[in-house]
């Protein structure tokens, strides 16, 4: 993973942080990839490399969400969250193209969030029902994220490094917009470029432990078992020969957006502490954390002087116990909020970067010391509100809500507190 | 509030910090006090102040707290946390002592952990009982703490300020070991000597929002009634002229303890970061924020490069769901080590400073990112010990309880993170 990607295309040589390819070393450019910012991933690299020097490609991308439209790449419009027809379709049609390539050809695979979801394809002959009633079986059973990635990759014909052996020969190029904790390359999109340490027999194992060898659809269990002896491929393991001609990029991240953040804060003259970029937890109880790190800032000036800007990101968690209305984001404002009373000069921002905070149309929330009161003024208790999962209706009264609408794009969530 | 306290006594000149105190100007010194460590604070004035140069005086302290034994002064052992007969004793001595004190005399007022309940103090005609009874309801009722501290004060002759009123004209010298958040001197065992900003009116206010002016005992409400016609003195407020003979000095806090900690850390070679002295919040979820800004010092050298020391201080919450033995510092390391799987060279400590976890015999514990592994491997589940608040026995099994024994105070807990 590379922590600052620069991305250019002058004298038509391609550099990527520190790759740097000769186009003219490539009869053909391709593009292929998934996620709900295929569109603008895929305008970006027209403008970048030069409609002209790509020859073609297809990337799936949520319905609705085609827009800005690439001239030479199409953008094949398909379900999300739940995968359809159109992405099976999509699937296939980059199952085709990718076969076909040679030593001479260049891909790039376009990868944000949602692809795993955008990019369905079930190894033949499994169908996408045979697929998702396996996960759906795990995920009730209780397995974890590894756990059921072992399966899925292996019920895949694209993830799990497939994508990238597909390619081979070819030299593949991955720009990935991570939307998962740590950015863990094998995980963004169910990794369809990076190298797959998980097995066809720990795959069995897995669904042995959760006692549902037997019910898991007959053709799924069926593919493991030819699978752990020997008789289908396995997934590309870690330092097999195709990954020579890869390379994964993590163009965007939670880690660089508070990098871009923090650096926005300096230039604003505040001094800067980055805690985290894999933030998790029960929302309330980490923005409770957040303002008493701020509060140490106020009242001790550690650590931290003022001007001073803490930040952190990733996604957090809420229990939901209550019937409001609200997502995550505006629950960290409206807790830090509670937390906030009393101490000076102090703002704290909380939202998403997909423009999206919850079941609502808001990002998130601001909040200060004052929210509190000037919410009691117009009737609103705090403490209720946070009680009941109601941030938005709380935030919607006082004008605090942060409306940026749909970004295109998802890095997580951005936790920004700043002491004057 | 200082923040440096420096305490020496040299050619009859008496440094508290910034203040200077001319031991040949005082025709006295007395002590008086109440709270656990106050044997060895005793012991510890003796010794500064040489013990030719002490009147007498007297200080309440725990049952068995009454070691080192100090030779001028008396400790009264008394009832904790349940206040008796014997802390009214000592009480009432001292309100003696101090109501015949001169301009002449100096007294120092030596305040510790549990000061509030070993200087019971209810003012005549008020009974230990009333004062309890009016207390547990407002509890039960879910005051807060600035509620029952207004109404508490209105019922007391010695807390909220009345101990330095009676010592007046006398010179008084208050150094307090703070076991509260945020070291507020009007809340370190009831702020005998911090001016009270609260009133008879509104303590009687409060007893009419939660509807227990009936239901306290009826002399409680006479007293404040009495208070709230002007036919009581107030307790003494802020700027109050009996003040100007006086001075509180913050001996011994959290944030104190964290300086020396991160101190010894940077002379290991540890980069330090304290990130606050007020952490509060639910255990297993303010470890993990710690744990994740643990993973970014780790995974990205930032906010800190290894080798890294991470501190935090104060005093979380156990929402206890499982019937296990334990206390929030063991809970803190339990959860800390399940974050901390998988991250290199990598400890964590969290310990109460009292010496006592918890109804445990530990402070709490230690651990690091093969503590998951180990414990597995002795058949016991991380997970399940954290469910059940049940980190005592998992820490026992593997040998990483820390054991101090009784410190004799109380400085809260502390987190200490380390990336070596």
């Amino acid at each position: 993973m590379e922590r600052h990607v620069k991305f250019s295309a002058r004298g038509r040589v391609l550099r990527v942080d520190s790759l740097s390819l000769k186009l003219d070393e490539f009869d053909r450019i391709f593009v292929v990839g998934a996620g709900k910012a295929g569109a603008s991933m895929t305008a970006a690299l027209e403008r970048i490399l030069g409609r002209q020097n790509l020859s073609g490609g297809l990337v799936n991308v949520k319905y609705g969400h085609s827009r800005p439209a690439p001239k030479r790449i199409h953008l094949q419009e398909c379900g999300h969250p739940l995968p359809d027809q159109c992405g099976l379709d999509g699937a296939r049609e980059m199952e085709i193209l990718l076969r076909e390539l040679n030593a001479r050809d260049l891909v790039f695979v376009l990868i944000s969030g949602g692809a795993s979801a955008l990019l369905p394809a079930p190894a033949p002959p499994l169908t996408l029902a045979d697929k998702q009633q396996a996960t759906d079986l795990l995920l009730r059973a209780g397995a974890d994220i590894f756990e059921l990635n072992a399966v899925r990759k292996h019920l895949s014909a694209l993830k799990g490094g497939q994508l990238a052996a597909l390619a081979y020969p070819a030299t593949v190029v991955s720009l990935l917009l991570s939307d998962v904790i740590g950015d863990p390359l094998n995980v963004i999109g169910s990794g369809p470029t990076a190298p797959d340490s998980s097995t066809f027999e720990e795959a069995l194992r897995v669904l042995a432990k959760y006692e549902l060898s037997k019910r898991v659809p007959a053709a799924v269990f069926a593919r493991l078992e030819q699978g752990a002896e020997g008789r289908l491929p396995e997934t590309p393991k870690p330092g097999d020969a195709i990954f020579s001609n890869v390379t994964n990029f993590v163009i965007g991240s939670n880690r660089l957006a508070l990098d871009a953040a923090a650096q926005a804060a300096r230039s604003l003259g505040y001094r800067t502490l980055i805690l985290s970029s894999t933030m998790q937890g029960e929302t309330r109880e980490v923005a409770r954390v957040h303002a008493e790190i701020l509060r140490e800032i106020v009242s001790l000036g550690r650590p931290l002087k003022r001007p001073a800007c803490l930040l952190s990101g990733g996604e957090t968690t809420v229990t939901v116990r209550g019937k409001g209305k609200g997502g995550r984001n505006q629950e960290f404002a409206l807790a830090a909020a509670i937390s906030l009373r009393g101490m000076s000069d102090v703002v704290v921002l909380s939202a998403g970067t997909d423009g999206t905070d919850g079941p609502t149309d808001a990002a998130g929330a601001i909040a200060d010391s004052g929210t509190v009161a000037r919410a009691a003024k117009l009737g609103l208790s705090s403490a209720d509100h946070l009680a009941n999962n109601d941030a938005y209706p709380f935030f919607e009264a006082l004008g605090d809500l942060v409306k940026t609408g749909s970004t295109g794009t998802n890095v997580m969530d951005l936790h920004i507190l700043l002491a004057g």
